[in-house]
């Protein structure tokens, strides 16, 4: 991956360089814990540069950064993130969620920016020895895990706008709770026809810092007018895309009593989830017969394909619409009850406890799997 | 302009704090100035939280800013900054060019991405006050002037996607020379296909730094491909929008051998650059008798409206295309000579010294009210 750097040092895990921190917090109870607000002891940083590649991976105490007001991430942009948790069990074991499809996507993003890109195996090793680090962060109570997040932001001091001759990967954790704290509650949407998230050509497919700034406006238009998050539609159908910062699902009832689980095809517009990819595995794999999800109905026929508002409506109205969710790593699933549309509410069926006879059976064995008591390939261990 | 921030404190320039550099340097001489690198010995901050609003502005001595690694502009791109020219002439008389234009889109830009808003006499008021403090680093040469760079930034330190809770506003002072010290070079464009600049409904029209961090990847094939600058072309029929971080004009002979001096209208997809806004207004002057132009031809039609590759490259071909120039603060405006289009090079006529017949009069008029030998209310002063 990586590409026209390859001349120069890669990311070198045997160089890391760990400073441990002389004032170690002691973590907050875990009920007290807000999403995205409360950081470990420690962080990784790995500096590159144009000229000489990859620099010496270091852990260091949480602190700020030191950057030059003309650095280009300040004026241009130039930032790529992922998102990942790990999961700690009552034996105090470890595990990361498919963090390899996290590195992968990483580098995707970050060559779309013209950033650097690096070995996906090498940042993972180093992110495991953070987690390792402070791993008793790592709430135990079933729903809470540990936020990580890898950034990589442009730190070339001047302002002229070309591929950035410096860079800053870094990763910090924050210990998060369950996104449903008091059970499933389905979210209502309203569907935003004033902004549009992505367009052919665009940066969609990225995690880019880039395409969440202008997204706020839509929320805080959604939140004005009472719903809790936004629906992402594009073009003169309106293609459903994505949930505010999440994938979209739905499930229509066919003519002959199946159901069809549908999300947009990867047409460049639509972020590559890992928890959107996990569901379409899980349900492809019971559809064909390879894998049974318990609790999941046999005629099942999944979908990638657009959808529009007014399949949607049609189907809310004559009752062939099941459910809608979104997908994304912090919420996992989000089941929505409604969504604002040029004026009117289109009513979204919801089960007894929110979800829906799709997403709950995806769901169970979904977080059984990030948990560790389902036993997949895709849990990655970090320590016994 | 402060809307729903209206009880909260707005920046106040009474309240400026100065803290002057100890260890001032000296300027480097013009002829080693590269674009964008050298700052002056000062900046200006001003702080902003959203229970508080704006609090003290400082000058401060030119150094780093300390950002927790969890800031939102870091994840978020949350973003938007301004480019304006401070000029001294040989009796140290300095000016600003229509600063109150960048005062106005600065905010507008915020408002697209949830920052706060301000009173833009204010920070002019205190831009005025940098300037004058390190009004030593503007050279006085021709062609050479202070480019400030006004940024505000999201500095929540919250990884969570909404209005920030906290911002910095600050203004960093950069000597640079003329665009085009060896006269005017005609530049070679690469119309791009591969990817879009902006859609409707998107950010184009604003100058968030979101805008740019995509770009990046569009100029590296321009050079790749031997060009020096990017084309952005939008929809089926390839509308040329804008030329990389310049706004773009068109002359057409038409018919009844009027020159026609076409841009792109303020779509919602096109940067309303201050450039942009004066050639326009020196061109519709001239036309409409108001305010002639030395040495531009009487027969001159101003067209706001939508100009595509068919209409530029037909043009080419039959002689009657005039020339195509782009606009902006950084080069006030820069001729192209051809443009790379699916895979053939469409010719632009340029003149002897590289401009056209419209460009090249429009320019003297342009710079002589930007360095002051012309007299006219765009020009501000900052002190005599």
């Amino acid at each position: 991956m990586t590409g026209e750097f390859t001349a120069l040092p890669d990311i070198e895990p045997a160089r890391l360089e760990i400073i441990k921190t002389q004032s170690p917090r002691p973590p907050p109870p875990a009920s007290n814990l807000v999403f995205g607000h409360t950081f470990t002891d420690h962080m990784l940083t790995v500096p590159w540069s144009a000229r000489t590649g990859w620099d010496t991976p270091k852990i260091l105490p949480y602190g700020p950064l030191s950057l030059p007001p003309s650095s280009s991430i300040l004026h241009y942009a130039q930032t790529v993130f992922e998102g990942m948790k790990a999961y700690r069990d009552e034996n105090g074991k470890v595990t990361l969620f498919r963090p390899d499809m996290n590195m992968k996507r990483m580098n995707t993003s970050a060559q779309r920016v013209a950033l650097p890109t690096f070995n996906g195996d090498a940042l993972l090793y180093l992110i495991k020895e953070l987690i390792r680090l402070d791993k008793h962060w790592i709430p135990q109570q079933t729903g809470y895990s540990l936020y990580v997040r890898p950034t990589m932001i442009a730190t070339e001091a001047a302002i002229g706008i070309h591929p950035p001759a410096d860079a800053l990967l870094f990763v910090i954790c924050s210990p998060v709770g369950p996104y449903y704290p008091r059970g499933f509650q389905p979210v209502g949407l309203y569907g935003t026809t004033e902004y549009v998230r992505a367009a052919p050509g665009g940066t969609g497919a990225y995690k880019l810092g880039a395409n969440y700034a202008p997204g706020v406006v839509a929320q805080k238009m959604a939140a004005k007018l009472g719903y809790e998050q936004n629906l992402w539609l594009y073009g003169p159908e309106h293609n459903l895309t994505e949930v505010g910062t999440m994938n979209l699902f739905v499930v229509f009832k066919t003519d002959d009593g199946s159901l069809e689980l549908v999300t947009p095809p990867l047409d460049g517009m639509i972020l590559p989830g890992v928890t959107r990819d996990s569901v379409l595995a899980l349900a492809k794999d019971h559809a064909s017969g390879k894998y049974k999800i318990s609790g999941l109905g046999d005629k099942l026929v999944v979908s990638e394909r657009p959808v529009t508002m007014k399949e949607v409506k049609d189907a809310s109205q004559s009752g062939s619409l099941v459910e809608l969710f979104g997908t994304g790593t912090a919420a996992v699933i989000s089941p929505v009850n409604r969504i604002g549309y040029l004026g009117e509410d289109v009513n979204i069926p919801t089960g007894p406890d929110g979800m829906g006879p799709v997403s709950k059976p995806i769901w169970q064995e979904l977080v059984g799997r990030q948990m560790g008591t389902i036993p997949s390939d895709w849990s990655v261990l970090v320590t016994e």
